[in-house]
């Protein structure tokens, strides 16, 4: 958990997670919609550790919000199941900026499920271009 | 609700839901992982009305499984409103179905969200191809 | 679903749900924690009914608290089944609204859950009694 | 996290957890039904710790299935928050265990909420005794 840093380490952040029972189907696999909290809550930690904060944000009359989101499933992930969510964060454009994701089973480093999420800036429910200050947080190596 | 029939109608079937409050999130919005479950939903009536049943299909043995999923949050839902899920299905090569779905808020029409949901049958964790029972069932206009 | 108006019917509201299959858990049986969600819901709706709206009294600055919920399990909910969510309400004290609750599978009837919830209106983080005007609106008949 | 053991010490097992922001509600609370998530899992992580799995007693026929559950809430849980879960459990008659849980905010030890949550064994739906391995395993100190 933390911060990565190796050399050429592609990302910037990374947060492990225990699968919970209750996110489990009847499949016995963690049901597709909680890969969403699981990236969700690796962003706003990452958020959080970059000195910014979503619901401070949310407060201040700016909130980011998800317009597109793409998710492929590898490897389901099972009861017991021990895993990392790492991201990088890009901008596309002006107004975008684009979360690349995995989680990745531990210790084996499979790749459970990888996510390329996109994200605006809004207030007011209308687009805004991020700040300065966010997009020097977020973009940081 | 029900399956829709009008001609040229490009939607096999639709399902009408309200939104419910323990779907919002911090900012009054419903937050994003719910639409995953709004269109699970649907998709697992389609079947049922089709003719062919999740739980059941699963105690056989045959377990669908969505491989990759793409949603574009268009306008976001909130408390109280009403919307239509609905979606007709595709084939692209032997193993993969795809289902288009959307979700519409009534009585306005204003697209919530559009996603895009590639699924395999699976046997013993292995994509295998959907009978020929499934996939009339499914691409029956 | 509607409000009940049958003579000597103890009920105030009802609402009709279909398990939905993400709902599910590894046994096959929805997930204790739903049923908080069906029970929410209905009162939500119920207060929606009633002429009061929760997101609207949360924007007017007074939350409805849920202080204590009691729920006993009695009959799992599975995949496929109906059922109504039904409810009344009563005062205790000056401060408390006990919501009587109960989930029963349809057409059956068969008891699946019951609950008592106590509620208490907040504004800003402290009890205050709940006003004449949603009093009124909730305990009558 | 991990268990406790200080001497005196009432509970059996504690686990640590934050608040993730898909968890709130509109009201910025962690919306109630969470809890039972949150309790759920400390008492299966419990069970784990004590060499005993959910999953695989399912595998084997017998499911532990909550059949009450009382909750008291205290004081909200909020973004950012960090808690402990903590159990202890006792046993009531032939049939029944019972697990006492507390959530209580970190550092600062408040009390978030708590839980009365009682449980039986069942085989083929029906109550059955928990076995004497089961028995040893939950109630060791």
């Amino acid at each position: 958990m933390g911060e990565s840093g190796a050399a050429g380490d592609p990302w910037s952040f990374g947060l492990e997670f225990l699968v919970r029972d209750y996110e489990l189907d009847i499949q016995g696999i963690v049901n597709n919609a909680n890969y969403q909290h699981y990236f969700e809550h690796a962003r706003h930690e990452f958020l959080k550790a970059r000195g910014l904060d979503f619901a401070a944000m949310h407060a201040a009359g700016v909130d980011p919000v998800v317009y597109r989101i793409e998710v492929d499933y590898k490897s389901p992930l099972r009861s017991g199941d021990r895993f990392l969510v790492r991201l990088r964060v890009g901008r596309e454009g002006r107004l975008k900026l684009v979360f690349h994701q995995e989680a990745v089973k531990l210790p084996s480093g499979v790749l459970a499920a990888a996510a390329k999420v996109a994200v605006a800036m809004t207030r007011g429910g209308r687009p805004v271009p991020p700040s300065d200050e966010v997009v020097a947080a977020l973009l940081a190596p």
